[in-house]
């Protein structure tokens, strides 16, 4: 039934699946392979599917716009998780195979800019050709079509290949975001450590639009983590801003910095509050004084005193 | 009884007695005139009056700063109304004198700046001296210790004096504001053009302090018609904020900036929501768009909806 | 030789070139495609080319990153033109086919969701298949390989086909924006309608960083037309902005907020003031009081005053 | 002559004084009493005194209006100095006199708020009665017409009278500042610890207004230390804000800062840049990142590569 199905960006063998499979459930769920973001959101959004695991950012490429762009438009879905993915490359090559006989490499046209510098330093003479996933590059040199594939070192069981180097990343840090994306429904209880994402429309292309709606998280203490800007479709220079921000829709501060947007935008999609895939001690930072929900509620006493000619 | 008696800052025959007669309510109460705003004030603290009419601003002279520090320190007392006179002075003499006659003039010395252009004018070689209260230079000349006292022209009949010359006023559009102020009750229903008064203190002395109490404001729409600094007795440098805004305490966005204002600051002191005793075309602004009580609450149905996964 | 060399990415046939062509210049220049944006603008770091035309921005896609990323880092570029081309679609085929002959339907991948909608409303059964390009696309048809490529109506000639359908195009205001890119060089003079584009890092990832950054602009007066957030490569959730603002570098309030960036911004890449494509009549907004050129230089001519005691 | 001579608030005996013989130059100097504020400075305007001295504000009362309309308005005048004073009382009473003999006390009504606890823990049935100022006070005790005046120690010698109690102050920290005022000239150099003085017109009453003005100083890491709002005699609502900030107009923020509100008000009137009297550690804050004069020239210089083609 949908509600043990997840999909996913496919093939099997892929970066998304090796993070489907750290999430505990993944065990229990029957894990669907799709073609494209598209297909794997459509999937969700039909019922076929409980939920679906798509890339959403990548520290080397930057947004993917394929799985932003599905979430600003279209009937709404809602993100439930994230996970963090180390981008580390394996050349897969047949057994037997090694670096002197190899002519030409593949690998999905992502991975090109963090195994250039490698290729460029160990197999200059190399020819790349593109294939349509990693996976599937391995899938063509288990065909013999090439002689290796830049993949991630848990595909090589499958295409029958080994991993005739490992951990090659050319960027330090290269990491990929994944979210799990459902239906919309009641997200998961804050945990401390949360994130808040949004896609906020300009009322109208005004000087200083921006500023304005960053303003209603700043003076509520709300940190920004991440602004994309992406086209609406409606002409050049016109761009709804998808943003992450610190903290639970049912924490006060957040729901609050919500409301004045939704009072200023002329519309405002909530894309969900989940826990934060990574806290380092420098992203754990104090709350700015007079932001707490207990200072919330004890304002609000204080305002409803004032009301009453008790304060 | 107490709740018939309201004082005010007198004696009779000042602006201040002028100025409260202006309500209506004045007719059917006891009006005690008091000899210092202190005094007027403290009779409402302990209950022996149920109001009092105080000065607090004035067109030349800037904030009375008795008023506000009373206000600001002590007991708490609530603003319920203000009114705003046109400040005209009377030349008040004896009947039978003239101009010419004239070498001696008094009046209090907040009179001084209203007048002194027009006795250069008109009376170079007069000698001034100041009275205690303008009603006071007034009885001065009654006795005949002067020649001529500046004063409202209804203080004329009280003293048997006759007004030489009247409607004198060096600046135009001299006034006088005053504000009817009792113990801390609930604020009268909103009108739709309203005003707020608070006071602020900061949290600490640090850069940017004050820019950040105002954007508590702005970011709500709420606009600012007053802001006075007053020493907080803390020693130099020390201050804290008297601020009028438009709008109403019931207002969402007041209620909304009052409360992070008393998230951030280690002080607020709500002085009231009252009617704006003047309302010029200019001053009823459109609200800016997104501050209606009516967007706050469709927003506040948005967050709900979003909070249980039906947005 | 270099100087009359202009690269662009190619092949022949297609929008970029068609954008090339508008330049009054390209008719006096050797126009050469290459098979990438980094190729084109290596001509040009190398000193093969004078300069390159590229894609920047799509109404639809939005930011084009390959473009992006070369302009933000490696060896610094200047943009030194902009052009604005509508995006509309024809249908080629070989002289003779029809509607009804068409199974099989190309083009370059990015042309799928501008065609999307008129290939379901009207060849719902063709099969699509991704080129390279448009204009490959085109030249396969030419090669009987597919029935019809969607491409630029100009294509046609250059590879003996015929438009069947012409002005397809799913979004209303489909547009893409090109860039003239070349070396550093001082920049043309300002012609009242100008933009300039910088690239900002962040000091540190300090919560409200990207509002200071945005004020620098604002308490100046300069107008933002886009932002797009590009990951640095340092690791998941670090951005640098490309931001387009009005107004030229030497216009007075815009070189005065690029300074105070240079400040607070541990790098500033500068990328051009280069005239506006279009301007509408919404676009020419009337510069905020107090931030002309003149007034400009009269606040300067004050302060000096001030300095000097003559003020 | 006038280069030589000096005008202070008089009489002899008060604060005042006391403050200006704080300064090495007044040794040198004839130090003449002036009657009031305007009168001191009118001296100065007229050429007949080289600089006055007179008090800017107060701990326990705040402001003095008076000082901050002969600045704000009227013929320009800067400040050179400041001088900040602790203020204590002394009783001052005919040699022989016990507190058991005290039936009547006097004093310059400012000096009232600041004795009152004292006088009714000590003192509580005496009479109060107001005079002219402290040294007057002292004078009418001489004369026998009270029995006892509070001013400064340093007085009790010139009437010959002697300190009964002294150190007498209900505010802890009670100080006034005053300032040495001059007319316009340049400005003393920087010595790294400064205050520049300025009055701010708002172009109109504008929501938001105030926010404006401040982001002009807050936006390049000028702090404020002091704003004061006075009417400008435009009636009720209309005021100007006397504003002191750190630094100094030869510094490069102050100076943009003063340029930015030169051009967004329809009025700046420059007070001066001067050494600030007291310089706690607190008060010595690091500069922001990026606002020092070294971190300006560094930024005027890469705008000017910019331009040049050079960056």
């Amino acid at each position: 039934m949908s509600a043990t199905r997840y999909t996913y960006l496919g093939p099997e063998g892929t970066f998304t699946e090796a993070a489907l499979r750290t999430l505990p459930e993944a065990a229990t769920r029957e894990l669907v392979p799709m073609v494209s973001v598209p297909a794997a959101l459509d999937a969700v959004r039909s019922g076929e599917a409980a939920a679906a695991l798509v890339p959403i950012e990548n520290s080397v490429e930057g947004g993917i716009t394929t799985t932003l762009d599905e979430l600003v438009s279209g009937e709404p879905l809602m993100i439930y998780r994230e996970v963090l993915l180390s981008i580390k490359f394996a050349l897969l090559v047949r057994p037997g195979t090694t670096l002197a006989d190899i002519k030409t490499v593949t690998a999905h046209p992502a991975a090109q800019p963090q195994v250039r510098n490698w290729l460029k330093a160990n197999l200059p003479e190399a020819l790349w050709e593109s294939s349509a996933s990693n996976a599937d590059g391995a899938r063509l040199v288990q065909e013999g079509r090439y002689d290796a594939a830049f993949a991630g070192e848990f595909a090589a069981a499958t295409y029958g290949l080994e991993p005739l180097i490992t951990d090659i990343h050319d960027a330090v840090n290269a990491q990929t975001r994944f979210v799990l994306v459902g239906r919309p429904a009641r997200p998961a209880a804050p945990t401390g450590a949360d994130k808040t994402s949004v896609v906020l429309w300009q009322r109208e292309d005004h000087p200083g639009a921006l500023l304005e709606l960053l303003q209603e998280f700043s003076v509520r203490g709300v940190n920004l983590m991440l602004l994309q800007s992406r086209p609406t479709g409606q002409g050049i220079g016109n761009y709804c801003f998808a943003i992450d921000a610190e903290g639970h829709i049912s924490e006060r501060r957040v729901g609050e910095a919500l409301m004045g947007l939704r009072r200023i935008c002329p519309e405002v999609r909530f894309l969900g509050s989940y826990p934060r895939a990574e806290v380092t001690l420098d992203d754990v930072r104090a709350l700015r004084a007079g932001t707490s929900d207990a200072e919330f509620v004890e304002a609000a006493e204080w305002l409803a005193r004032c009301q009453d000619g008790r304060a």
